[in-house]
């Protein structure tokens, strides 16, 4: 699918738009060559300046008509040198800074092409930093996000990645779990002669080991897409309980600064919100469902799974509806979440029609019923919450009395998400997985070796194991594209910006 | 009001969004220690580093809390090094080129900013390449040109403004102008001795020349403002001829292209249309009257106006209008029309509802009218129209029947709209003043040395002429900047981006 190294591309790598420079990227076997035909200097030729050196130049257009000579002059332009393999792409490179106007951008551009470069794909120079072995495919993947991100956590997760923190924990799993199959390996070599090269005992901690760190990374995804694409936080409940208006509350003024991250694909009734600087991805189950009253059918299908996906479940509790209705509402909710990794809010919505006073057995039935499930409960007024309460929020669930309508207990709501969210966020010494792809293989790769341990344990024969094991390095390999097929990386270098 | 060259300034060059790289401008003198406490290089300091070299390294962010040592890594840069005075403020300047997204550039500029720096207002980078003498204020004015131009033909003009040719054809006068002036005031020194220093007939001579000059500059500008903001083009006629729909038929599918220059304040009734690489400016007359009946109204004001400042007059005659009313329309336009200067082309509009072959009338008027007065007159069909017409519509009046409701003899206008200005534009070797301020100056200067010339064949004393060309030379000199206030560099500055 793709020609490797054979051709010089070139692209602007800078967006387009009324800025003081453009930059336009050249990269292949020919850069320094195509940089010497397009760009005229008053000091020796492109291709004998050192790597890491600046050339002062003009660029020219073609000769009008049949004059000879260079036609117009399009530009003055600065050109960095880099040689092969000191460039980001491994290959030899220039970076053409000239004046960021579209017109010069584009007779540039067409220069470069006359000269014999063409045009680059979406993330060619990327994906050929990978095929020249500058990064493997998780750091080429991680270039995307560290564009992409847009505040501190997703560009420190990103950054690390790109920096192949991710993958040496990947290649050091790997090596593990090949000598493990060679050993096995060796052992069926042998098989007539009865000899146990691998210790069962030993071979099955080795494995129980790896298969809590591959665990581990799984369930880091949870945080990981969190961070990247915001921390989702699903309100739930029954219809007409105030969630449009809450979502409406919650943005306010901040509506401004709400993000649109590249990338992301969201349905409608997702809105991005920056609480003191966490992405928050609020998720509005309105509208899922199809008739309007029924709380029994709150627990059905996408409600369901958009409350598993969640980091934070807001369920929304009105007032001045019937108590047998907000109490089945409250069951269902509780029931589909987990403490262990999810927040619980209980809003108690509408106290501008309604006083909290005037209606207290709702909440004292939320505080029974979550306490006979020994899980233990904090009760918010509606003045400002404390940084302090972070320890109250984890593994507990929380009640907060508020009016969507008027704003008021708005702000307590603020901080309870902020603390929700702080110490998870600031560890940043752990690896986080972030992409789809990674944590499906790593999935893939985490029942492979179970099976394998669960076969060892039955006794089942060591070639099935080994293969089983072969598998899960596959799948881990093919995170870094140790292994990879064209369709893979074709997918993956798609989604880059032009000039990447 | 600016301080000159004391502090080091900082700023994006590039547009913020989402590309590849985002280049980070420092420039003063300590741009080069200020990079150093911001980037964190393998090898050596950036400020050891030569001019024109680049310099690998990391940025970190500020310790945590009471940490010590740098922070969290925000990103792996690439930083350019420029040395005054080779750079183009003419101070030490650095580049540094970072990963485009706007967490990193901004957590880039913080860094900056505790390390110094201070951000850059709009312009400064330019103003300082002005006040350091790397520019010339008409050049630094040609940089914004050159990063608004959309096309060729604009492009090159601002290029060549920018590269200085403007200037020196300006220097050359004002030595000129100089040499005659300190002439005249070492008569005045010796004027008790009736010595005449300079010869009369010799001098008069000279000032013609220069004052020709001045004018072809100050002409030039009609050609030079149609270049950079679009070709004018003023649709005149009563109210309701179809100027809306002819406005709307010739945008048609290319309204795509239509292009907003930067910096061109329009009101709403002007359109941009690339026709043929050539960019006209629509301007509609229609809504600058306040009743919408009488054709005697047409002179009026704004609509006098539009028609002198346009290159290209479109006439609109509605065929299924009286005939009497529409020949006071053709009068009244071609009275206020000088063809020396500008194209007029009638259109005889609504042949889908009345042929023209059924109101032969309002042609035959217009075409002896026109010839009444001495001037050529060309009646197309609607038929496609050649390349070949350039000569014709030149110093001639054209007819054309269209039907701007269903698109009928459209391209043939546009061919004719193309033809008008072909050979015009291509002339690139006269300088074209493209400048509001630039202009204003010149006719100052011009109406300064004709009243010279008057003054002297009248026989006025020499010091009042003397005075006179201190002014045309105070004129001239304030384009370039040789005479410049802090006021007047402020508003030229102010309008250009940050980072420029």
């Amino acid at each position: 699918m793709y020609i490797r190294n054979e051709d010089t591309i070139c692209a602007p790598a800078t967006v387009p738009g009324t800025g003081a420079i453009s930059v336009i990227r050249v990269s292949g076997p020919d850069a320094l060559a195509v940089a010497d035909k397009v760009v005229t200097t008053r000091r020796g030729r492109i291709s004998d300046a050192p790597g890491y050196t600046i050339r002062f130049g003009t660029v020219y257009s073609a000769p009008k008509g049949n004059a000879s000579g260079p036609g117009d002059a399009i530009d003055e332009v600065l050109v960095s040198v880099f040689r092969a393999p000191h460039s980001y792409t491994g290959e030899d490179s220039v970076e053409i800074s000239c004046h960021a106007s579209s017109y010069i951008v584009s007779a540039v551009l067409d220069m470069l092409l006359v000269a014999g470069a063409r045009a680059a794909e979406p993330g060619e120079f990327t994906q050929r930093a990978f095929l020249n072995g500058k990064m493997d495919l998780a750091q080429a993947e991680a270039v995307a996000d560290v564009i992409a991100s847009q505040n501190a956590d997703a560009h420190r997760v990103a950054f690390r990645q790109m920096k192949g923190g991710f993958s040496s924990e990947l290649r050091s799993m790997r090596s593990e779990l090949l000598e493990i199959v060679s050993l096995m390996e060796l052992e069926l070599d042998f098989s007539e002669e009865e000899v146990e090269f691998a210790d069962r005992s030993r071979l099955d901690s080795l494995l129980a080991e790896i298969i809590a760190h591959v665990g581990r990374l799984v369930d880091s995804f949870r945080l990981g897409n969190a961070i990247k694409n915001g921390v989702p936080v699903t309100i739930a409940g029954a219809t007409n309980t105030g969630k449009s208006t809450l979502l409406n509350a919650l943005l306010g003024e901040d509506r401004a600064i709400v993000s649109d991250i590249h990338g992301t694909t969201r349905d409608t009734i997702e809105e991005m919100l920056n609480i003191d600087g966490v992405l928050f991805r609020f998720i509005d189950t309105a509208g899922l469902r199809e008739t309007s009253e029924v709380v029994e059918q709150i627990g059905i299908g996408r409600t369901f799974r958009k409350i598993s996906e969640a980091s934070v479940v807001i369920g929304m509790v009105d007032l001045t509806r019937d108590f047998e209705s907000s109490c089945e509402t409250v069951r269902e909710i509780v029931k589909n979440v987990d403490l262990d990794i999810q927040n619980l809010v209980f809003l108690l919505n509408k106290t501008d029609i309604l006083g909290i006073n005037k209606n207290v057995n709702i909440l004292n039935f939320i505080v029974s019923f979550v306490e006979s499930k020994d899980i233990k409960v904090n009760v918010f007024d509606k003045t400002e919450i404390s940084p302090q309460i972070v320890g109250a929020v984890r593994n507990s669930v929380s009640i907060l009395p508020i009016s969507a309508k008027t704003g008021s207990g708005i702000p307590a709501l603020r901080s309870l998400l902020a603390a929700s969210q702080r110490d998870l966020l600031a560890d940043s010494d752990t690896t986080l997985v972030t992409n789809q792809r990674h944590v499906q293989a790593l999935a893939e790769a985490r029942t492979s070796l179970l099976r394998v341990r669960e076969g060892l344990a039955a006794g089942l024969p060591t070639d099935l194991a080994a293969q089983d094991i072969r598998e899960a390095i596959y799948h881990i390999g093919s995170i870094v594209g140790e292994i990879s097929t064209d369709e893979v990386l074709g997918n993956i270098f798609a989604n880059f910006c032009i000039g990447k």
